[in-house]
């Protein structure tokens, strides 16, 4: 392992900011309020703000110490509530590393690198509720609702354009299928879908360096990238380099699905450095501490680990509570079986014990440590499909209606929830997943794995499932995770964590272009004219990954002088269509027809002119003819 | 320019048979009619069959010289009917390669390395008609068409098991969407399509080494690639490498949009040597021809450029006769104009002569040219949205009626015909496209580029194009026009063929399982099934790119060791969920219940065992509770 010092280095390209980009940030109702975006300056001296991700890390302002964690956003926010109290926290142990006592030398030093990120934990004082959607319930707009609503907003010179031009744009005003987006979103908007369940805010007051963000389907569609070492490879400078790179390429949520060794530790670096709210499975940490064995897992244990990990300040946890006895059945004629690990693992306690899951019998102990906290739950789909040919079975539907009757359970305590959805499904069968979660859950936000739409694609498992999260983030999923190339091959590697997450960021914004998000082809269409006026440089700005489009450009044309060239290496200088279409603009112009409209109706008196004297040279019109 | 000998090594790779899979071919009704297929053999004994093509050079049986073309496989067929005559065929000028007289020295060497690639070309004698749609409208089942029908039903081992088990499997039988899929492709059932104009077979008699293929929605989406040297970059070694390439990773069909010098030879290497059909836009070599003018442009130009194209062996054309004078006034408000390259070149030969298009008014002309060498339509769309902003604009369905009215007269001359379709369209305007195509087109094949879903992903369009490509592709587009990582940005290389290739594949797939398309999920279920048994060669090989799935899998766990391991890197060894599920089933097993329906009795018998016994456990009911 290398020495922390390594980081600055390690971190340095990540904390460049992207070109011709600087770091905004709209005010807030008071003075630590202040939401980040990202605001990209073109070469026509327009500037174009898109929402950000990345957190301090791109503001060349702030210093960053990644021993010693990001600034507090959240802080005095939590402390002014006064429902919440610091205490000592559990004590840590060895095994919280996956390490026995024999090896606490080792862990010692891991742990003492880690000095700078130990926090005094808070939790909710006797018998208060501190979740988002308790507040809401109450009536309470907190400074979490208000950021999110300013974040969604973003600067909105683009939005009003778009709004005051409603009736002329009215085939590009989308499709919502069933959400309901207002043009402005306001902080009562925010709190109402939280209160009602329709959103959620994950933020633990034990990450109180979080940047908050809401996930739900009026909302911008959101994506999450998972990241986390495993017992065969990665360590913990590479888990925290591609926390950083993923919130650099637009995570809006980062999972930590390590599973080796120092996992207690590794958490208190991603966390601690963590401007995206993280999320985690609980059980893998748990089974680490019973050395593998499924079986030998208890309640008291998982309890143990629920408190261990909401203390370091995780945003929500997967909990496969929807994994029960009577359902492992449904699953024997399946072609893959059960491909969640912490189904599979809850799926062989259950065997073992021909007992129903402690998480299941457990299932409001949980909802009571949750509430302490504020960890949301994400539900897991432990019985989701591993290949199309299990897609939509009745144990994947068995389950829902189980997370379904969770929710209401969660509800009950007040603790944000969102459901995990599949996996592998065909096209033809995307639609019902939705509508059944919505039916069978309540509208509680959907959080879905792609889903892949073919199984023979390894290696490109990114385009396979960017397809589904599409089509599933259109009809009304709110968050999609991420799927990399090394998708069932391997762990992926910086460039796979970004390859990932612009296949998603392009589904994201494909489903929240296609359900008419106000403003979100903003965007597409700054690029678009930048792109017909030959504004390279503005192009590869606008662009979702600046640096990788420049580089494809200047594969052929690196000169400078072709950053301003009416054409590229595509076609060529001849057969540039944009390029013509300038021209016979510019022809037409010549002729004494100013702009366009004047071009339209110049065009259309020549074209009727011609038509009324050379009709003859028409073929015969195809109605008589043929 | 480097000398042809260095072919061989440059296309040594891609005559390399995929690890573990042999060509093989399935007979026909006659000892020429032999379709190939490629033979997966898998490490369990089994064989899986997949469509095929790659052509000749993935059989190590067959001996290739680039220099003298691939052997012919419809020679005999054509000859056979008798209805076509050998002729001298039009005279070759120097500005047929874009040269003027000076240069001839150098045009000669060029066209002396091509002599080996030169044919007497064939017609059509006096009177007759030769397209596929024409004998099939005469009740004539060619041998093109009994090809077709051989190849689309593949070896069917897969699909007789799905057949039987319609019953069990009818969540995953697909939702067609109005088309019409029988189970088993007959000769007949190819000819009534193709008779309707439902279906083209691109094959023009001078292409006699075309392996015959179906383009209609009634077939397995196809996809088509573009390779084509441009006046800045590559080469003709470089144009017939990437035919070769594109066809080896699954290009149906290809289109060389070669736009620089040396066209006419670069396209006789290309047809020569490619086993699928050849598309081109005749109206680029006739712009080079006229010195880049578009104002020049002349209708005698144009012919003799068909003619010279159909000579060589070109397949289909596409021809942008639905950009009429009238409609050009429709692009003057759009974001990005017109964006076709020939589009934007026929609008400006208007704009200058103020008169209606040539194509337009020359269509019957040019379907005369068309029937005596079999050449289809590929009618193009010019006035396509560039830009998601000016998708289903009124430019564009105008375009698309007058394409309809094109479709009859072209018909009623029993010319094969497609219809090109956009381009870029966010997702909740592709089914519009999809319906009006089929109406006002009367269901002749839709050849869709993309669509991109949205515009700000240059360097990741193929991800962008491929979600559109798939939707559309699902509800009715026979052909999708794959879309590289370098759209937009520049030529694409080796690599970016592959990359754009396999999404196209991915989406086209994508497209007939969900049809439902008899057998199209073999290759993933058989896929899944290696993937739970921990085959994991079999999973490679079985992948639509078999290399680059092991390289990823290889470079967390290169030993062959790892090829039977019963797991991965991503989860290690404990934490494997197929692995746990296997062990679920072994436990079950071991306590004496043997196989899926004893296991789901005796856990179901458990289960319930349990429930009776032991109800206190569970939380209260949340249909009670909450």
């Amino acid at each position: 392992m290398n020495a922390p010092d390594s980081f600055p280095q390690l971190l340095a390209r990540a904390r460049e900011p992207f070109p011709s980009s600087s770091k905004a940030y709209i005010p807030g109702s008071r003075a630590d309020l202040r939401v980040p975006v990202r605001d990209i300056r073109l070469t026509n001296g327009e500037t174009v703000s898109v929402y950000d991700t990345s957190g301090p890390y791109t503001d060349p302002a702030v210093t960053i110490d990644v021993r010693r964690g990001l600034p507090s956003v959240r802080g005095a926010w939590i402390a002014e509530r006064g429902d919440t109290e610091s205490y000592a926290g559990r004590a840590p142990e060895a095994i919280d590393d996956g390490r026995k006592d024999e090896t606490a030398g080792q862990l010692a030093a891991l742990r003492e690198q880690a000095a700078g990120l130990q926090r005094q934990p808070r939790r909710a004082r006797s018998g208060a509720n501190v979740t988002q959607m308790h507040y809401a319930r109450r009536g309470i707009v907190t400074p979490e609702m208000e950021y999110v609503a300013l974040r969604e907003n973003g600067k909105r010179e683009w939005m009003r354009a778009y709004l005051s031009d409603a009736a002329r744009e009215r085939r590009l005003a989308g499709h919502p299928l069933g959400a309901s987006l207002p043009p402005v979103i306001t902080p009562e908007f925010v709190r109402d879908e939280v209160a009602r369940g329709r959103a959620i805010i994950p933020a633990n007051i034990n990450h109180p360096e979080v940047e908050p963000m809401a996930i739900g389907r009026n909302f911008l569609v959101k994506i999450n990238a998972n990241i986390g070492n495993s017992a065969v490879t990665s360590s913990i400078e590479q888990e925290v380099e591609k926390l950083v790179w993923a919130t650099r390429w637009g995570a809006d949520n980062v999972m930590d699905l390590s599973t080796g060794k120092n996992i207690h530790t590794t958490r208190d670096w991603i966390v601690r450095n963590s401007p995206v709210p993280i999320g985690t499975v609980p059980i893998y940490q748990a089974l680490e501490k019973v050395g593998g064995i499924a079986e030998d897992l208890t309640w008291e244990v998982f309890r143990d680990t629920l408190v261990e990990q909401a203390e370091q300040g995780v945003d929500y946890f997967t909990i496969h509570a929807g994994v029960r006895l009577a359902f492992i059945h449904l699953t024997a004629r399946r072609r893959t079986g059960i491909v969640s690990r912490g189904g599979s693992i809850m799926a062989k306690w259950c065997m073992a014990h021909h007992q129903e899951s402690f998480l299941y019998t457990h299932f409001e102990d949980i909802c009571d440590i949750m509430k302490r906290y504020d960890v949301a739950f994400s539900l897991g789909d432990g019985l989701r499909p591993g290949c199309t040919a299990d897609a939509n079975d009745e144990a994947q539907f068995a389950e829902l209606r189980t997370l379904g009757d969770l929710t209401h359970i969660a509800w009950k305590h007040d603790v944000q929830t969102m459901i995990e959805g599949p996996g592998h499904v065909p096209m033809h069968l995307i639609e019902a997943n939705m509508s059944e979660q919505l039916k069978t859950c309540h509208e509680a936000p959907f959080y879905t794995l792609g889903p892949l739409t073919i199984d023979c694609s390894p290696g490109y498992d990114h385009i396979a499932s960017a397809i589904g999260a599409a089509m599933i983030g259109w009809m009304g999923t709110a968050m999609l995770c991420y799927v990399t190339p090394k998708e069932h091959l391997g762990l992926p590697d910086r460039d796979d964590v970004r390859q990932g997450i612009i296949a998603y960021k392009i589904a994201a914004h494909a489903a929240d272009v296609a359900k008419g998000h106000p403003g979100a082809r903003s965007r597409d269409d700054a690029l678009s004219q930048a792109r017909f006026e030959f504004r390279w440089l503005d192009q590869f700005n606008l662009s979702l990954d600046p640096e990788t489009a420049l580089a494809f450009h200047d594969e052929t044309l690196p000169k400078d002088s072709a950053k301003v060239a009416h054409f590229c290496s595509m076609c060529g200088p001849k057969f540039c269509s944009m390029k013509i279409t300038q021209e016979v603009r510019e022809y037409a112009a010549a002729k004494g027809l100013a702009d366009g409209e004047a071009i339209a109706d110049g065009l259309a008196a020549k074209a009727d002119e011609f038509k009324r004297g050379g009709g003859s040279l028409y073929v015969p019109a195809p109605e008589a003819g043929s």
